[in-house]
This record gives structure tokens, C-alpha cells and sequence, in this order.
């Protein structure tokens, strides 16, 4: 098998996009770039920086994308994300979760020790704070670290604002570690369906944030960095001018979930999808549907179901069949597509979808024109 | 990074199992030879060959296994699962989707003109009967071919006997195919509750398949494969004594689903448990949860809920809590597992879960005794 896989021989063949070996992710690479753009020029007129979450596509050549056009560096949730960002020359990485596991904190301390351009992780917890301070200074070279603030969701971060001044102190009391900020991301708030409640909801938690970056820098305390936001907020995060800078992740692709969200309330979506399955009809035989090659092992099935983009008769549906299959369901009388058609699908969930498959299928028009590995694909 | 991941330094160190690198998917490695022994003791006695589907565990060395306790080769669901199973040596590879666009047949016409040690596929539809058929004689090599029969599930296969025999003769006919046989695999059949609810519908499916089968013999076609079955019904399959083998798969490693099913009826279920994920608790600051390392990226989320196995108090629940992490839920009053703490769940979906992870992790008792590639992770 070719490095970059079964479609290498097809780059730059036109028409070749309709000839892909199936199921293959794709790009649609003039509107990813596009996006990129778009979120950059966002944030420059919201006056607050950039530092846009890998996890959502795990690549080098869209970390690199996303710096060239500004962002300071790149956000990460696995320590796995980060030794692969970092060895790919990517500058700025804060790792987003916890890592408080003896081999976790091992590896984290070794890439600190490592050659790097920036390298952050959250702390939310007392006994991590004091692990992460002797494993540093053992190895000579302090840590930068930011306080996760819990923001509502109480998946990682302190409960509230005593713990996090609590937090912060002894992050400040660390001869192994440098307080560089506070973390406030709210991921509970990122799918909400209308953007008034999302507005509502996070005008909540930046009131409570406010109130605490306000107690610490009246105790004197400097806060560089307020780092928050997820593409469901990336405009009304920066309402309150407390962020100094957006984790935005999945911007760059945009799913059927973050579609329907994001165009409540406006006349057209800020982003636009650019990322897509090609499936191939591998069966023709039943009545009312077809069977396609892209099943549960190519689709995240947490969210929405995938949503037929092109290829099929309007109205078509995508149905899971299976680890393998998928169902076309096709609307009566609809003409059956022929074996071997290739179907593409918006994906339902991107994040989980990009980590099933090993490569990017960049397409302009009808054409292949590149292939870029999924290089964090399954690294923790 | 090592070879084998971040875990190759503690294979053979004595209590290493509390120690891993999380998340992480585990085997035990006792209980999986013990169902690889049971599985082919139960076809033996019931006088049935095996040819356990690789699709579930994408494992030469589980493969191998398989091969040593008497299986004449093994199942895949895809091309690129055969081509790895072939370049590591495994005999007797069978293809059990259809393999239709121009890019698939050329990838199976290669692995058949390549040394293997056996090699079919299967065909539902004449076209790619016509197109196989070509590709095989151009190269040189006859193909060997069973014709599928949907078999009431409709996700692929022929649609009833008129198409099968119809399907049959072509292959017949077709200077480039060898015909091998039939494949008539009830897919909606394995996950069903209740045993007597199986063996009631996997009878019907028997009475037309074996109906279908007395017609073609009838007509004097030799037809030496008949091959099906899930782990659902790898005994009430073989009751009709029809088909020459079966093509269970996740008995090896059984999953929350299975372990239901299979239970019902019986005094205990005849396979273990044998794969779970290994996570650690990550965050400790909500009350009636704490929050762990493996979420949407761990495991599968299109079956029920991961069971907690051990580490977490006495029925902690988990669910899913974002991309890369878990909520280990609480029962009122119990103790909250400290920070770090390891905890094992039993995977929900065991073959798309398994896709997730590059690396299995062997255990016994309570040391990481080896580690093995999921070889065919991801291939398409």
C-alpha cells in the first residue's frame, strides 16, 4: 500500500474525485481554507487571539494553516496531540485536559524537556499541581500551566471561585511551575440549537468568570492568558472582552450539528461544511434503498445521523448499517444509483468521524489534489 | 514513541496492569484462549468447520490463534483487512462484503495474483459477477467466489432463490470465477434478546436456505461452502445442519450486548469476557462523579452504555462525557476514587470499538505480559 494510502496514484488526475477508493475522507480544500480565513479575520476584529483546538482534526498541515493566518499556536486534549504537534514544529501548544497519571505526567515532563516554541497544560487539582511541580523541577525546566476553571460543565476544572483562587495560589507557590492564566471553556454550551440561549448561557458563565479574574488581579495577581470558546460561542465568548484568546475547534470542518446550530438566528452560516465521506453503492439489491460502504467504522454515531451532500437523488438518507454498510434510503420513485456510485455525506460529528480514518482527501472541484495524513489519529 | 506504544517498557513488570498508560484496551489473555479453545471444541462436536471473522479483532497474532485450534482461515469484511491478513501469512481469507468499484477489484485482483494460501469473495449481483470476471481472466488466475444470499437482513445478498440460482449459474459460467459455494449471514439475527426468539428466526432463514440449496443440487451443482452465522447463533446455526462452517467473530472477546444475549436461557454464558478499556480518573472536584480518560475516541457509542469491570466502587456507571472523556457516576455515599485511580470497563460494541485502538494490551492477572498491534486497524 502507497504511504498516503489506496488513492495516492490518483493526485491531480482530473476527475479523479469521483474515482476514489471508497470510503475515503475528504477536504474540500478551497472552503477549509476559506474557514480558516474567515475565524482569523473574526478574531482580529473581536481584538482577541487565536489558539485553535487540534483535536478537532489532528493534522500538521491545518495546525500550520491556522498559525500561518495568525493563531498563536495550537490547543490540544491529548498528550498524544501534543508530542505529535510539537515534533511537527507547531509553536504554542497548551494541552486542554488534566494529565495527572504518573506516565502522562512522565511524558509531559519530557516534552517540556524537549526542544519546543511554547508548551501549556491545565492543572485542577491540588495533587496534580504538586506532582506536575516536583516532576519539573526534577527535570530542571519549569512548566507553564493554566487553571481550568470548571465553566458549568464540570468535566474537568475547580467547582467555583474559592477553589480556583485556591488553585491559582499554589500554582503561583510552585518554584517547578509558571501561572500563565485561566481556562474557561464551556462545552455544554457549544451545540445548544438557538444562539439567543447559547448567547444567555454564556453571558452567565462570563459573569462568574469576570468575577474571578477581577478578585485576582485585585490580589495583584497578573492573568496573561483567558483562554475559552468552542465554535457554538466563537462570536459570543468574546462579547465580554475577557477572553484574550478562542480554542476554537471545529470551525475548520463543520458538521451537521454545528451547521443547524450556528445558522439559528442569522441569514447565512459563518462557515461553510468542508468536510465530507465518499461512500460507494456496493449493493442494489432491495427495494427502496441501496447499501453503501461506510458504516459505524467510518462515522462517529453520537450525534445526527450523516447527511447525503451529493451523488444520490434529492432527498435521499443515510441510515447506519452496520460496522461496513451503510443505508441509502431513497424517496419513492427515486431513480436507484447504479453499483459502484459514489454518494458523499456531511459528517455527523466531525471530531470522533476525522479520528476513524488515516488520511485527508483534499479535493478542488472534481479533482484529487492531495492527501495529508489524520497524524494525531488515535493518539493519546 | 516505542514500537508498541507508551506501555512497551512495563510488558513482564510485576503489577503492571495498575500502572498503564491510559486509556488503554485490554485482553485477558487467559480468558481469550479460552474462548478461542471453546468456540472450536462446540464446532468440532457439532460437526462444523470454522472461519471466525477477523473483522472484530483485525489481529494476525488472534488470527493465528484461530488457525492453530483448527479454524481452516479466517473472515474479512474488507479488502484492506484481507490484504494484511494475507501478507501475515494467514490461510484460507474470506471476503464477506462485495468488493464492486474499479479501485476494490483491482486491490482483489492483485491479492489473488500475489502467493496466497487461499482467497474467495462474494458476489450478489450480475454486473459484478461480469466485472470480476473480466479483471480475473485478464490477470490470469481464477477467482474464487461464493454467491450471497441476503438471508433476511437485505444489507447485501441476493433477494430470493430466483436470484441466487440466477447469481449461481453466472458464476458458473464465468471462465474467470470459480464457484465455492454459498454465503447466508443473518446480521439482524445475532443481537436479538432472547434465545428462543433466535433459534426461531435463524430456522426460518435455515428452512429457505436449505431449500435453496436442495434446487441448486438438484440441478446437479456441487456447492462445498455454506457459510454464516454470528456469535448470536453459533449454535443454533449449525442445528440445521447446513451449513459446512461458520463465521462467528466477537465470542473472542464478548461485549456488554453479546453478554446479554447470549446469557438468556442458560445457566452461564458460554463465552467471557475477554477485552476491556483500562481509564483513569482524571478530574475529582463534582459531587457524585468523577471524570476519566476514555470518552467517544475509546469506545464505541452505537451499542449500549460501557459496564464498569473494576477499580470503581460497587455499581459506578459510566457514561460518555465528551470526546476523550468518561463520568464515572457514584452511588450515594460511596467513597470517590482518588485521583489516578485505574478503572476497567467492558466495551459496549466490541468490533468498532476495537477500531479505535492501535494496540491491544495482554494481561494476566495482574502484570501486562505482552502487547499486540490491532494490525488491520482502520483498513478499508
Amino acid at each position: 500500500m502507497p504511504a498516503l494510502g489506496p488513492n495516492e496514484a490518483l493526485i491531480g488526475v482530473p476527475g479523479s474525485r469521483a474515482r476514489l477508493d471508497t470510503p475515503a475522507l475528504l477536504i474540500d480544500r478551497d472552503a477549509l481554507l476559506r474557514n480558516i480565513g474567515a475565524m482569523a479575520a473574526h478574531a482580529k476584529g473581536a481584538g482577541v487571539a487565536l489558539r485553535p483546538h487540534a483535536k478537532t482534526h489532528k493534522s500538521l498541515r491545518i495546525a500550520a494553516l491556522q498559525v500561518a493566518e495568525g493563531a498563536l499556536g495550537i490547543c490540544c486534549a491529548t498528550i498524544g496531540e501534543a508530542e505529535i504537534m510539537i515534533a511537527g514544529g507547531i509553536p504554542g501548544v497548551h494541552i486542554t485536559s488534566p494529565q495527572v497519571t504518573p506516565p502522562k505526567i512522565a511524558r509531559l515532563i519530557a516534552l517540556n524537556a524537549a526542544p519546543h516554541r511554547g508548551l501549556s497544560v491545565v492543572v485542577d487539582h491540588p495533587e496534580n499541581v504538586a506532582a506536575l511541580d516536583d516532576a519539573a523541577r526534577a527535570a530542571g525546566r519549569p512548566l507553564e500551566v493554566l487553571v481550568d476553571n470548571g465553566a458549568g460543565q464540570g468535566r474537568t476544572g475547580v467547582a467555583g471561585e474559592a477553589e480556583l483562587v485556591a488553585l491559582v495560589h499554589a500554582v503561583r507557590a510552585a518554584a517547578g511551575l509558571a501561572f500563565r492564566g485561566i481556562q474557561s471553556y464551556s462545552g455544554n454550551l457549544q451545540h445548544i440549537a438557538t444562539r439567543a440561549e447559547r448567547r444567555a448561557r454564556a453571558r452567565e458563565q462570563a459573569e462568574r468568570l469576570g468575577h474571578m479574574l477581577r478578585r485576582l488581579r485585585g490580589d495583584g495577581i497578573a492573568v496573561p492568558i483567558v483562554t475559552g470558546a468552542g465554535t457554538g460561542t466563537y462570536d459570543l465568548d468574546p462579547e465580554a472582552r475577557i477572553f484574550t484568546e478562542l480554542q476554537v475547534g471545529s470551525y475548520v470542518f463543520m458538521d451537521v450539528d454545528y451547521q443547524r446550530a450556528l445558522a439559528d438566528g442569522r441569514n447565512a452560516p459563518p462557515f461553510e461544511t468542508s468536510l465530507f465521506v465518499a461512500t460507494a453503492v456496493v449493493s442494489v439489491n432491495a427495494v427502496g434503498y441501496v447499501t453503501t460502504d461506510a458504516g459505524l467504522k467510518c462515522f462517529a454515531t453520537d450525534g445526527p445521523a450523516p447527511e447525503v451532500a451529493r451523488g444520490a437523488p434529492p432527498e435521499s438518507r443515510y441510515a447506519f448499517f452496520g460496522d461496513e454498510h451503510g443505508k441509502l434510503i431513497l424517496p419513492p420513485s427515486a431513480p436507484r444509483p447504479p453499483l459502484g456510485t459514489l454518494i458523499e455525506c456531511v459528517t455527523p460529528h466531525c471530531d470522533p468521524t476525522v479520528n476513524l480514518h488515516d488520511f485527508y482527501h483534499l479535493v478542488q472541484g472534481d479533482t484529487l489534489v492531495d492527501i495529508w495524513p489524520v497524524d494525531a489519529r488515535g493518539k493519546r
